[in-house]
């Protein structure tokens, strides 16, 4: 079986890594001969923004997945007329609008912060006054990791906010002071079983996503959320990893965000949970059956940007593991990550004390 | 880094799969552009017996190793002037033949099967004579998988024995009537620190690996052929992963071969153990700081033969894990193993029952 993954950036890569024992080929579409992906498979040299060039990737392959998010959707499903792609275009089209993805989110009943749509400075100012201070301004769209988006504190800031991200359709979100950000992510396959790994917390640094860990939460709030996660599955009729982002604030789960595919927060699973997610998320649009999802202990994951820590300095670390996405160093890009498993929290902690600095420093130097 | 690997069968493409997380790049030398490790990584065409082709391959990369056995000593050696090549080549050489091989046991103390060479019929009928009935008559060279050798069991078996193997320097074993089959794998990095995976009881069927179970034995066991390997590798100034199969009889250990590479009798640790032999490999010869070996639970590792059973039927076995090495089916060929991981081995064993006859049906369709 051939899969075609447009992009060929760190998930599409640990995702072939994945699927090679399985038997599966991989084919990526990207610029570069040397992207992560085209590193471990085959690669077809495009733009995954061009329709034509994603074309020219499902003519090669038996079913298309992606891994990033802003494929756009009409070229995704000019392909998919000829060979399946999952995730489903549809739901790839809310994800990509923070807009339709908050309408999708209160057609399921699931709570996010208020908003309002903004598209000139008097509904951005009007926002403000329905939504109170502070709030956020964030570009509906093509935004990632903090970028496109704007702190709104006093009345003062508001006309700079508009300055720099007008434009571009925009979204004033009520400010929610949370208490921590977690992240579900679950997995459903074609004939609608699914799955899911336990919530993990989220600590972000400067908007990018810094340490996941995972168990992170009591029965009350995984149930809640894996409800509202097999909601969108349903009623997407949907093939893949799913993850929804969450701020938890007085026991309760606020959605920020989703995305449908692999996600960051879940690189964890490769060593801590008995089946990783992107071996699920293959399994998921294979229509396999799916791997349980069950954690071996208690896994930490600690993302490195920019310059990747030295390896024997990660690995002398018992349980510590080493992901190099042999990508090249550049300020805050995600480069790679490590992943620690342990039998207690305790103990996983005075890991992490240990290797975050280590994985600073090596950023700093 | 870029490593070389001489042959690009499963043992290669695993340790790729393995490797590329440490940020690591692959090139293989084998006859196949669709061979299991070109599938994964780059390949250069050639024949790794031939010390032209290795020499090419040693051209660009950095470090060689290899995951066939065969390898011509002396190519691997003129390829050694250049860049390093572990495991080193000397103990390759007493690998590739097993007189040698019990030669090299003996001088470390290790206990074999009484053995005689022989290089006539007269030698065979005097090597009989002295190491009585039954008694097992084989290759001295490029044997494995239970190919180039007869057991002898009568007298009027030794003429046969003597006309299907003979024209190759061969070695008379004494016929070891064991109750069980176990391995030992080892590490050891260049600065000379070790590392041992948990013994693993090995059952095999027509002379081909069928099923590992690890852990599998007691401390004492374990400690015996600990020391055993230690001496082997700080004799040999050994980095790698090292592998010696033993006969278990009445409490004793007796070798019965070792292999200078990574074991299918270690399969098992891809998902049974904290870290897998095939990254213990890289670490080892990279002079990395090792990872654990300690196993997650009981292990059982099923070789599949021939033909693969359906990717649906095994996963849908909780636990279970698939590997297909991207083979053509043919008899008697390894072409994938399945493993499954359990907290105890009364459950393990219950999967186990359901699972072979699954492998072995597919095999006989």
């Amino acid at each position: 079986m051939s899969i075609g993954i447009i992009g060929a950036g760190q998930l599409g890569r640990m995702m072939a890594l994945a699927g090679y024992p399985l038997g599966l080929r991989f084919t990526f579409l990207d610029k570069s001969e040397d992207s992560p992906g085209a590193q471990v498979g085959d690669i077809v040299l495009g733009d995954f923004m061009q329709a034509e060039d994603i074309r020219r990737l499902a003519g090669q392959v038996e079913l298309l997945t992606y891994d990033v998010e802003n494929v756009p959707v009409e070229a995704l499903e000019a392909a998919a007329s000829g060979i399946p792609v999952h995730p489903g275009p549809a739901i790839l089209g809310a994800a990509q609008d923070r807009l339709r993805e908050k309408e999708c989110f209160a057609r399921h009943g699931i709570e996010t912060a208020p908003y309002r749509s903004v598209d000139s400075l008097a509904e951005l100012e009007s926002a403000v006054k329905a939504l109170g201070l502070p709030a956020m301004l964030k570009r509906r769209r093509m935004g990632y990791d903090g970028r496109g988006q704007q702190l709104i504190r006093s009345e003062a800031e508001i006309a700079k906010a508009w300055e720099g991200l007008s434009g571009a359709p925009l979204i004033l979100e009520g400010f929610v002071d949370f208490e921590r950000e977690v992240s579900l992510i679950g997995v459903r396959n074609r004939s609608g079983d699914t799955r899911f790994y336990p919530l993990s917390e989220n600590r972000h640094e400067d908007g990018i996503l810094r340490l996941s860990i995972a168990p992170a939460a009591d029965p009350a709030l995984q149930a809640t959320a894996e409800k509202q996660l097999a909601a969108l599955m349903e009623a997407h009729d949907y093939a893949g990893i799913l993850t929804v982002e969450y701020f938890e604030k007085a026991g309760r789960l606020i959605a920020n965000e989703m995305a449908p595919r692999v996600h960051n927060s879940g690189h964890w699973t490769i060593e801590g949970a008995a089946t990783s997610q992107f071996e699920n998320h293959l399994r998921g649009i294979l229509d396999l059956p799916l791997g349980s999802t069950r954690p071996r202990g208690v896994s930490a994951m600690i993302n490195c940007l920019g310059r990747m820590p030295a390896l024997e300095g990660v690995i002398r670390h018992e349980d510590a593991h080493y992901h190099d996405y042999g990508k090249a160093p550049r300020p805050r890009r995600k480069l790679g990550h490590i992943t620690v498993v342990r039998d207690d929290r305790a103990s996983l902690d005075a890991v992490i004390d240990e290797l975050l600095p280590l994985v600073k420093a090596a950023e700093q130097a």
